[in-house]
């Protein structure tokens, strides 16, 4: 099958490779083209999956209409920040029988939507969604994973895990695209927070008491925003946050240590090549709180570190000192 | 309050240090009277929380008499191995208004059952059960912690939530007495297949399936042995099972890990000071599930692994590489 990855980071490599691996033909979309250039001839991701042999299979290309020429599956795969703007951008060359798939983690900044929710109202059309624990770097090495795809017709969200399964990436399916969808954004704020805790020096007791109050109040949110809460329990929801939280590749979990080790947010954002989508999210995730009345208060922390200054050790200890009462309340 | 924490291991003993800090009388039973006599003197417990050091405060003793006389609260907190005989021999010294709390985590190897079900039905009274993400070591310390106490009375919860509560301690209360010590049991075994997949050089992808696929697993039987289902999403559920998956102090991640680079289960056993329920319980788990026609793919896969000299890289890639489903199958 024909297939376009729109996205060239670390996230958008690793997937164009399991579909290349899975012998369809693969063009990947990047913004930059001398950059683009640069993979093509070097076989090699330097910024977003440095060491990785790149196939020589893939096509790279800078060029919207060229990209998405005759493409029968479209993987969308950039930073929230610039999805709208891209999605915008191809909708005028996207052939009209193309599967769409949504693939990036986050919430749009200005509206609070879902990335899917963003890509159907700009091309129209149902987009289906791919998230779950997975880390580029390991899916590129071909380390055993497995994630979720969530369409609204589960006969669409079948044909394309028949496209991206293969013996070390397994996909399962679901028709919780809401659930799958947030469940990828949100525990990036999470992970943001038990970063601080590991920056602080506090311990696996500290940082396994906020990652499980953390998916309750993932769950909570979620489910006020439309999900259904089992999906929270599969491999988009804790499965995910349990990578991003406690991997050392983590992106998200690294701003937060390094915040809860004492540096600024201006210092480290500055000197990340990569996009910490957490950072971007945790206001988004706290206004959609405030507007559905649901009480979220590691997000709330986490937003008063990252956004108002506040010290992370008292924001940790908010969250670990608050009055003793039952697990449900 | 007088309290007796019965068990002088890393977690009695820490359990011990914070009912200490919070002001109570404790004494601290062990079965051999020379290493009580030691912790008294220098006041360390070398074997299993070394390098800690112990308040003059806690009372020291191997005499089953001496160590309940006059106890209002007495914690069980002895190797499921050792539990039955270890609450028999206690039965005639123990005050009759004692509250009594189990904090082992495991299942009685011949009947299978929770450890609180073994004492009640020694001891003929109700008794609650204390669990949850907690590295003895990290608690010894003061790292701030949560767990969860769950009693059929919920007065009884509450009370006990008093006098173990404070600043780094933090204490939720439940009724589901056996989903929170299922919950403490069961993810011992998905820790070994955790170390496992570990000691096999699988990346954090594979190893965040499997605890996803495993606290769906536990929750599973859990629920057939009359658990609530929520319970296994708590901190007595995912919260424990993050802990002991992800830490480098967990000894049942450590045996999975030892395993799968290639260590007999012999050499392993010979060689540790401390105990591995998952390697005890997993036999126990995959029986009850048969009993209730519960599917346990990684529990039959570790008590393979153990029991039956199954290769553990077969046993993962069994594991990993079943066909694709719907999530919720």
């Amino acid at each position: 099958m024909k297939v376009t990855v729109i996205g060239d980071g670390g996230w958008g490599t690793a997937l164009a490779m399991v579909l290349d691996r899975n012998g369809h033909e693969v063009t990947v979309w990047g913004p930059f083209e001398s950059y683009v250039d640069e993979m093509r001839i070097f076989k090699e991701n330097v910024n977003y999956l440095p060491g990785v042999k790149l196939p020589d299979s893939i096509h790279w290309t800078s060029c919207h209409e060229n990209a998405v020429d005759e493409a029968e599956l479209v993987v969308i795969v950039v930073p929230s920040r610039y999805y709208k703007d891209t999605v915008e951008a191809f909708k005028p060359y996207l052939p009209e029988s193309a599967l769409v798939i949504s693939a990036t983690k986050g919430l749009d900044e200005k509206t609070y939507e879902r990335m899917s929710e963003v890509a159907e109202k700009i091309l129209e059309r149902d987009v289906a969604v791919l998230s779950g624990p997975s880390h580029a770097e390991e899916v590129a090495r071909g380390v055993p994973c497995a994630v979720a795809i969530a369409a609204k017709d589960h006969a669409v969200a079948e044909q394309i895990q028949e496209l991206f399964v293969n013996d070390t990436f397994r996909v399962y399916t679901l028709d919780d695209v809401i659930g799958v969808e947030l469940g990828g954004a949100l525990k990036n704020v999470v992970a943001v927070a038990a970063g601080i805790s590991d920056g602080l020096g506090f311990g696996d007791n500290t940082k396994a008491a906020l990652m499980t109050r953390g998916i309750a109040e993932i769950t909570r949110l979620g489910t006020a925003l439309g999900a259904k809460p089992e999906t929270f329990m599969g491999l988009s929801g804790i499965g995910d946050l349990m990578v991003t939280c406690m991997s050392q590749h983590s992106r998200n979990r690294g701003v937060g240590e390094r915040l809860g080790k004492g540096e600024t947010l201006e210092d480290i954002m500055g000197s990340m090549k990569m996009v910490a989508e957490g950072v971007w999210n945790c206001q988004a995730a706290a206004e959609l709180a405030a507007e559905k009345n649901v009480p979220v208060p590691i997000t709330d922390q986490v937003n008063a570190v990252v956004h108002e200054g506040r010290d992370p050790r008292e924001a940790v200890v908010a969250l670990m000192g608050r009055a003793p009462k039952a697990e449900s309340e």
